[in-house]
């Protein structure tokens, strides 16, 4: 694209840099901010430099926080014998979304991929370890994809913690909330009806 | 959605206020830049103030411009006796994008749209006229959006310039390079073969 405006080219090239975002796209955004009031840009661009340069990681669970320790982590409400381990944070936020989690969360920092250079080392495994070995966790709860990484990952860790003795759970697989069987991929069907749960009338 | 970090929520609240970006793709945006160093972020952010804060309207064409008058204006290498008529700074960058056109520009700043309560004191069409006046504009170019409202403006400008005695033509409509028959509107279709031209084989 030819720019008459070297400005409007700079600010296109840096929000075309973001996922998902190609010129076209970032050339309708940087349009639009032109065309609202320039504190919308402040406003735009000093949350991203806080949001940048103030979090940092969680010192207990490695999730993204404003603070040393997250919110979660220090909070008393929360259940400490229940640690769910995750991916990354935004697993943490699609979980607690749900407000279906009342326990702690632990972030791996990525999962075990052989294919892109990802094994062992590169996890926070033995911080993990540290987090088991304190002896406050009665189950862990693995909430990894449901990719062959993934279940490569939770078989490590259930491996690697199996001294501790501790209940080691998985989030449920299964047919998605809305999904008509006939448009299920074979292995999760097959799945679900073999590893199928008690029917219970909802309370 | 809740987020355990005030930042990541601020800046999610920010990004998700630009058009077709909502919250899931907004977080993603955020999560993105905080796996990048500062720097992007910082060069982002400054890229986006700068372009907000010394932007200006070109004075002559009301085009985005990074001076008083842009560079299509100033330059001496355009036709100044072609003027094309844009709704908007983006048309330009898309007709710019084409290389195909060599003239001067004129950006209106919209349509005429009664029903958005856009009438003819809403539009530079004042400037448009004194532009006509200063007598160096031998044909103007409509490229206005093909819709309704576009060809309402169209045929607006076109009746009040009328005493200027201008060569006033509008950019070709039809079917779109690429097109199968079958799957064009019959309104274009119909237009496209009544409004036929001489088939000229390529040089």
């Amino acid at each position: 694209m030819q720019f008459p405006s070297k400005l409007i080219e700079n600010a296109v090239q840096e929000v075309s840099g973001l996922p998902g975002i190609g010129k076209k796209t970032a050339l309708r955004l940087v349009l639009h901010l032109l065309k609202k009031s320039p504190e919308t840009t402040q406003r735009l661009a000093d949350s991203l430099i806080s949001v940048r340069m103030q979090t940092q990681y969680c010192t207990r669970c490695f999730s993204i926080s404003d603070q040393a320790v997250c919110t979660i982590c220090s909070s008393s409400h929360r259940d400490d014998t229940l640690l769910c381990v995750v991916e990354d944070t935004k697993d943490v936020l699609a979980l607690e979304n749900t407000q279906q989690y009342r326990g702690k969360y632990f972030v791996l920092g990525g999962i075990l991929s052989p294919m892109n250079g990802v094994g062992p080392a590169e996890l926070r495994l033995d911080s993990l370890e540290e987090r088991i070995k304190e002896g406050n966790v009665a189950e862990m709860v693995l909430a990894l994809p449901a990719t062959i990484d993934g279940d490569t990952t939770a078989f490590y860790i259930s491996k690697r913690l199996k001294p501790y003795a501790l209940k080691v759970s998985t989030i449920a697989r299964g047919i998605p909330v809305g999904s008509e069987l006939e448009y299920m991929d074979e292995i999760t069907l097959g799945r679900s009806i073999q590893r199928r749960v008690l029917f219970e009338t909802e309370p």
